[in-house]
């Protein structure tokens, strides 16, 4: 410790630096989410040093995944400001049907979209881009069990990047739709990076 | 609804055939705990029907994974009938630390072994088992950080069986480690059914 620098000075420096450089990304978690789908991207992304707020759809912190794994958001999707966000990520499950009813989310989407941001959804999150309007003349890829809903649907493809549109199938292909975010919002040599540490 | 089986009658028949049938799995998880390779094998353990306790090694239930993600155990680890279980699972992290300097960790690892019962560990918590002894002689792998620890470690191969003992290199490895589980804990058709069903 360089005495010439008290502890609280040196915290501050660096508090100030990681405001200018980190990418934030959003996660909106809802009861039933997908945990695999939700937890992969937000670890890796935090790998690779991008922010991640996991905020909850309602008022209740503690969410119940789809296979009864309870994960705590960090805050409300009222209290966030959403335009602070790099990268939009919303993981599938059956808690999607209560987000594609959400006119909050759907707004989310089409304002992120608008600003020419990152939005991410994997499994049957792809369904709430396409009610907000988002997919159409668009390349994207989604669970089996979406693909009634959404006929243009890819269906052999683990990752599809459309501009600033990137769908993924499913809990199986949470590990690479989890390193393309982190090459479109970071850079590719942190993804190669991440993936090496974690012996993807 | 058959009249003559009231839904609490129906509701026993159905719980008393689960203590049956389920296979129990217990997953030891305490703060800094690598979340993708905890969430990974417990929510495709579900998938498989296997009946997973999420217990905490300390007397706090919301643990914090390495990466800031908070988790909630359902039970502390004091709490558990330890021999209830078939399959005894260790995530890594920087909290594995922890779990190899706590004597009950390792009694719980030893008993399982002496019992012929499933045991699983992953990136640097192959550590833990060696520390219980129980890897003498044993072919294991795990993340390249314990190689020095571990000199004996295979290191080209994401999953490695051998008997009793299931270990795995990292998050990176966390899916097929699952499926691995999945095959011994219950069959190889479950584990093919379980990776199909999330686009494997």
């Amino acid at each position: 410790m360089n005495a010439l620098f008290p502890l609280t000075v040196r915290k501050r420096q660096i508090d100030y630096r990681n405001d200018i450089m980190s990418t934030r990304a959003l996660c909106i978690l809802t009861d039933g989410f997908e945990e695999v789908e939700a937890i992969t991207p937000i670890d890796l992304l935090r790998r690779a040093e991008v922010d991640v707020t996991l905020a909850a759809q309602h008022h209740r912190l503690t969410l119940r995944g789809r296979n009864g794994i309870q994960v705590q958001a960090q805050v409300t999707l009222d209290a966030v400001d959403t335009e602070l966000y790099d990268l939009l990520l919303i993981p599938g499950g059956p808690g999607v049907k209560s987000l594609r009813e959400d006119a909050r989310v759907l707004e989310i989407c089409r304002a992120h979209a608008a600003n020419g941001k990152l939005i991410a959804a994997i499994c049957a999150a792809p369904t709430v881009l396409a009610e907000a309007g988002l997919l159409e003349g668009k390349q994207f890829t989604g669970h089996a069990s979406i693909k009634e809903m959404l006929p243009a649907m890819i269906e052999d493809a683990e990752v599809v990047r459309d501009g600033n549109i990137i769908t993924s199938r499913g809990a199986g292909t949470a590990l690479p739709f989890a390193l393309e975010l982190i090459e479109y919002c970071v850079s590719a040599a942190t993804a190669r990076k991440v993936a090496e540490s974690i012996h993807a």
